[in-house]
């Protein structure tokens, strides 16, 4: 059912020009809009898209089966309330972003009765952006999320799953949007906010020469697009702060542990997080 | 001058026994004591050792020229202490402790004067111990960290120097004790703090099915060797407390900033971040 739809895909950045690519390599027709010309021409030279405008072009909008949102998270409210007067009836309508409560319930409402909107996140990314990035490989260790709610049907859900194995992601995963948030919040914004203030904690750039792999890899991530993942952070704002706060009373346990010199509790937190972490190899 | 040296490992974990392992690939002679008994059958098993024996044979250390430590750092001072009557004149000993203020200093004023310690630390490691995981090949992408001070003679630093190039370490670096423990604190035992934190402050093991690179890459150090890092620890207390203090508040400065949806001031710490961690790029 996936093959003979048109895809339009909304912002041809890191994301939104990898699932072109993707879709692309599987022979699916991709169109795209983007306010950047460079972007358009580049998919276009590469054979990514058969076609793409720079501006919002009412019959780009209208011939598309399914429409995938990759614009950042401020925007797609807005871009789907004004441009779905321009969409065929029963079109489906997706996103890359990767906070879901601000986002999805107000699309769901406000959309017309024919169309459908489900969310979708998919777990992967690099330090740079930008569709001269892009790279339909970053989705084979990566999950995809989808976020269905009430609203959606279940062929909606199966053309995501559909969707999601053709661009090759490693697993596809539901989970409610509530589910959603407060796991990225843990697993994914956490651990962005720990790699950014260790390399803000000290000025350690006259040590890069001793650092070992441990340091490398735990700030890897604090190499990072500050627009997006101020919207992102700012969007689940409420479990963010929580996790931060549950951390910093965990590192501060640590610490006064270390302060009183208890090697009994010390241990016990080595032995828990040794134990905890063997969960996540693979 | 390297060659036609004996080498004594005290001690084949890990370490002492991925160094025995690289020193018998470059033909020398490597001789070990170790209490376990298992250890050093499997050091014999392997041709990685000559000879060996699990209790303190005086003619084993009468007749090495070099003797390394890869004792627990709690006993290195004391088996020194114990053994050096054995030595013979101009022996050189050397160690493989992440911390080095209260070893160093230790050893070099208890040493008979016809004797030698120079310190070293190898910032290489595993997530497992024992011979039986040793591998020389975690020194190839890793630092050899020596700490000479005043007490030191050049032809030590220099046959150190040669010792890890023949370990094939990729960089060789001199520091004082005072920078070593410094730059450890916040390189090393700060990340591993975190590294327990984040795994610690939530039980996520339900969640490792969405897990992606960046919390993997993070944690991986959480699965840690309790008795050694609770003793490492202790040794660079005061180091450790002030780095982990300073990190704690660039984390609740995050915090804050997102409480107050300081965009502006989240922005700029991501700016920083990247641009600090650009540097660690290799």
């Amino acid at each position: 059912m996936i093959k003979d739809k048109k895809f339009l895909i909304v912002g041809l950045g890191l994301l939104g020009g990898s699932i072109a690519m993707g879709l692309k390599k599987m022979n699916h027709e991709v169109y795209a809009i983007d306010i950047d010309e460079k972007a358009i021409q580049y998919a276009l030279a590469h054979n990514i898209i058969l076609e793409g405008s720079t501006s919002l072009d009412p019959d780009l909008i209208g011939k598309a089966d399914v429409i995938l949102s990759g614009l950042y998270p401020s925007m797609i409210v807005d871009w789907i309330n004004e441009n779905q007067k321009y969409m065929k009836p029963h079109t489906l309508i997706t996103d890359v972003t990767g906070v879901k409560g601000p986002i999805v319930s107000k699309i769901q409402s406000l959309l017309r009765e024919d169309l459908e909107f489900i969310g979708a996140h998919p777990m992967a990314g690099k330090e740079v952006s930008g569709i001269q990035n892009a790279d339909p490989s970053i989705f084979l260790p990566a999950n995809l999320i989808l976020t269905p709610t009430e609203k959606n049907t279940q062929e909606a859900i199966d053309f995501m799953r559909e969707v999601g194995i053709e661009l090759r992601f490693n697993r596809i995963v539901e989970l409610s949007v509530e589910e959603h948030d407060e796991m990225i919040g843990y697993l994914s914004q956490l651990t962005h906010v720990i790699a950014v203030s260790l390399m803000n904690a000290n000025d350690s750039t006259h040590l890069a020469e001793y650092t070992g792999d441990s340091f490398r890899d735990l700030t890897r991530i604090a190499k990072i697009n500050e627009n997006l993942w101020t919207e992102l952070f700012l969007m689940n704002k409420e479990n963010l702060i929580r996790e931060i706060s549950c951390f910093v009373d965990e590192v501060n346990d640590f610490k006064e542990a270390l302060e009183n010199e208890d090697c009994e509790k010390m241990k016990q937190k080595f032995v828990t997080s040794t134990k905890r972490r063997k969960y996540f190899d693979c």
